[in-house]
């Protein structure tokens, strides 16, 4: 794939934009950890743990695309030295999982109700990640497609659970909570379909070198979106619950 | 050793996602020690050392299986720029004891009880893994059948420690924490339940490259499960285990 300069400049910068914003956010929500009850620690430190892994691959990302072009070449057959994508998918497979857990960790809801939540979304979302990756690796439009519409159904599911079920729970949350869990939600949903239309782009167009510099772009703003601006609205929600049950708010 | 694109890429990613995972349970448990007991903590101190260790050892592997490859054929022979399995060796030596006593220490059994089985787990445990190395390195089936039986008899020595003498101890468990230890014990010996099996596969399998692909990432998932999902666990027992105790439910 021969990028022009500018485009290929403008992927090896977002590159570097992802894994700066995710290791800087790490940082910050390790360190936020005293601004909250002790209760609502542990989502802070799993929305570090989705951003430090998400900064580890983008780190990878950024040197392979380093070392699989020359000259504005990307080379993408699979081989050795080509630009390695799978990444995408390691990392998926584990903070899709983990984001996922973090909003059911950041509500406190009795002991039962997180479980049969967590019992469900997260084995869902392994599953959608995991089916999507075959699509993504084969060349065959049948197969691609395929994998596709397998991967759509736990995706349905896990709409299904965080709008109907857990919006059940939320009646139950202090003032405000429950309308930014609303827009945590929308934000994971508005960032998830970044990827299925990633994928379809992948299947039907071109493969032209703009597609390849969307498709990155793309992806890499989802990310930012889908895991810093998420771990601060996790955040932000852990400052609001511990303030309504008494925390002093000099923190 | 020759692999195609996709048994190579499948190899490098796994890799990968060893790295990353051990990684980032290092963390996770370095920093949810506030969510225990103190006596509780040495113990997840224990599960920080074993997955520090064990991502030492992936960015080893991962860096020497790149190095070691050139348009997909690994270099198997021995030489200096071959494949070093033996870092999984050298892992296992460090980490394997130190699994075992990370068992003991959550149980936080009366002190005689600990130390007894504290000596007599951490000698078998060095001595399986020290007597499987000879029979990996050699090319010689007779010696790898010898050292296989005499790695398994230290093997056979801790399935009885760990089923008969400390099934005694967990009588005097509180609710749960008997099930979740006997859970534990079974994922220890599953996973561990891999490593011979990927020895013999070695002895009788053909010398293919699937044979290869297969064993690199059986081994990576039982490391996965046997050090971060096992930490994690022990992370589940200590806070059973603090609760209990009459600390707060609210970490």
């Amino acid at each position: 794939m021969q990028l022009d300069s500018n485009q290929w400049n403008l992927v090896y910068n977002v590159f570097s934009f992802g894994l700066v914003s995710m290791l800087a956010c790490t940082i910050y929500t390790l360190v936020s950890q005293q601004r909250v009850l002790a209760k609502y620690r542990n989502a802070l430190v799993m929305s570090s743990m989705v951003t430090f892994i998400a900064g580890y691959h983008y780190l990878r990302i950024f040197d392979s695309f380093k070392h699989a072009s020359e000259g504005g070449k990307v080379l993408l057959d699979g081989s050795q030295n080509s630009f390695n994508e799978a990444y995408r998918y390691v990392d998926w497979l584990l903070t899709v999982p983990l984001l996922l857990v973090e909003v059911i960790a950041v509500l406190a809801l009795a002991k039962e109700v997180s479980r049969s939540l967590i019992t469900r979304l997260v084995p869902a979302s392994a599953a959608m990640i995991a089916l999507g990756y075959p699509g993504e690796i084969s060349s065959d439009q049948n197969t691609q497609v395929m994998y596709g519409v397998l991967s759509t159904l736990p995706f349905i599911y896990i709409l299904y659970v965080l709008f109907v079920e857990l919006g059940k729970s939320l009646e139950r949350q202090p003032a405000g909570v429950a309308e930014t869990v609303g827009r945590l939600r929308l934000l994971l949903i508005a960032t998830w379909g970044v990827y299925p239309i990633a994928y379809i782009f992948n299947i039907v167009g071109d493969a032209s070198s703009s597609s390849f510099v969307t498709v990155q772009v793309g992806y890499t703003i989802a990310d930012v979106l889908a895991k810093c601006v998420f771990g601060l609205t996790i955040l932000k929600i852990a400052r609001m619950k511990s303030m309504a049950e008494g925390m002093k708010d000099d923190h």
